[in-house]
């Protein structure tokens, strides 16, 4: 099943059951307020069975009249994100890091405090006097749908609800300037995530499927989700070791080589620009660019 | 006025005005529902004229009778840390970090994904199969009162709803193994915060408080919180440029010279030991550190 928070001319229609045809507000399927994704998630075992038998009764809003809006505005808590995940991305950026000079041998993990994530069609929004190097990440984006920790690789896959699309938008300047990356992956619109929610029955485990970020049209990034040098599996084991996630975690998995840094010079993102991160299967996630003095 | 969740005999009081006689639950004051410091702080400039008209009527549960527990057991963001921000802290680390040699000449952030906050009386518990480089970090926390994004330094006092005592738990090998810190800095209960949330009118700004750590009775940490390299205003300034800072978000403003990590050989934290991060004006955190195989 694909989900998606939707609104249509600006009324919000909730959490929607997304179609060929169009979206099915969750809400009017159920005859239960589901305004967002944790809702879904924390009570997908009760849920799916309604959605699945009551799902098709339903008759849906035509998909050129709802606007597809970020599935998680408001994280519970911050975005787990992992760095020189495929090969290609930590060689290109070797010699222009302080932080790790060669391949990683572990995960490496930081977060992301997304005040409010965003959604596609919505602006990527920087002012020039905090960062003039704002750079993409294509990722493939895991939602996590059960309580665990301490498990192992072969728990893992039980424990994921679905799958987004997201760009791991990033400040280098200020990842540089403050020595570890969060403050310069947190800025405001920094976090766009979408267009749908996908869920793991969609695809087989682990999932291969192609990611690539556009800039005005041009094929920036490219490769395929099972170049990543730590799987999926191994993320969730290794981060579920001493700590707890639940239902509704984001881990944004890696991304790509060629990003804006690995060029020289660096291409980075300017105002105006359109970035398209895409993912096979699940969708695009497109936003411009608009700069601030 | 000093501010403390408290329960009495396991049942929940909820947000509690402190004195030297006692603690009066807010819920009973107002006539509302007060569960917990994040009401109070988004509601703060209509709460305190009915607390200081109402505060004196009610009669005072004794200290003895409750038990004092973290001010946010639930944070709804991620608790932003600060790294080396004390000078002698920054020294004694030389050399045996390979994150930054020297001494930061910006703040360095990160990020702690506590699950859940401990309090006073909370035990530390960690796996051993996971950490046996477990480490204390006595530090200021500060906490948010405004939503505030580009501010100055010389409006960030205004920002500030108040302090607490925090202990930023750090398991060692695990900043080491996934190169940023954020994962080392995670594990479930290495967030103990507490006993009472300060607001800032009770001390000078910037406050010039005694912050230290003692370990089983033995004083390993000692300094003040006007040694801090980059100071509360430049930090709050500097997190703001470009992102929203919201009420209730957490400070951690760094740690004094002294943790388990600077001897040699290391003196990290065993099963059975007693932590007290104590801070002169806020009070003692004490936490009993117990390990799991």
């Amino acid at each position: 099943m694909k989900f998606a928070v939707c609104t249509k001319s600006g009324r919000a229609l909730g959490l929607c059951l997304v179609t060929e045809e169009g979206v099915k507000p969750l809400s009017q399927i159920l005859g239960i307020q589901v305004d967002g994704l944790y809702e879904l998630v924390e009570n997908w075992e009760d849920m799916w069975p309604e959605l699945e038998r009551k799902g098709s009764e339903l008759m849906p809003i035509p998909l050129s009249e709802v606007k597809f809006e970020t599935p998680v505005k408001t994280p519970k808590r911050n975005i787990i994100c992992v760095g020189k995940n495929y090969l290609e991305h930590a060689r290109e950026l070797q010699g222009k890091t302080a932080t790790l000079a060669g391949i990683p041998t572990e995960p490496i993990f930081f977060s992301k405090m997304a005040f409010e994530t965003i959604g596609p069609e919505d602006h990527i929004i920087y002012e020039t006097s905090v960062t003039n190097e704002v750079d993409y990440e294509a990722e493939l984006a895991v939602i996590i749908g059960k309580r665990i920790k301490n498990i192992t690789e072969a728990d893992a896959e039980a424990a994921i609800f679905g799958y987004t699309v997201s760009n791991d938008v990033s400040a280098r300047n200020l990842q540089v300037q403050h020595i570890q990356w969060h403050k310069g992956k947190s800025l405001d619109t920094f976090t766009p995530l979408g267009p749908v929610v996908v869920t793991k029955d969609q695809f087989d485990y682990p999932p291969k499927l192609k990611v690539e970020c556009l800039v005005n049209g041009e094929v920036r990034q490219s490769s395929y989700t099972d170049n990543l040098i730590f799987s999926i599996s191994k993320l969730i084991a290794t981060l579920s070791q001493g700590m707890t996630l639940i239902p509704g975690d984001i881990i944004l998995t890696g991304t790509p080589s060629g990003v804006g840094m690995g060029f020289d010079p660096p291409k980075y993102l300017k105002d105006g620009d359109i970035v398209t991160c895409r993912i096979e299967g699940i969708g695009d996630l497109t936003n411009k660019v608009v700069t601030k003095n």
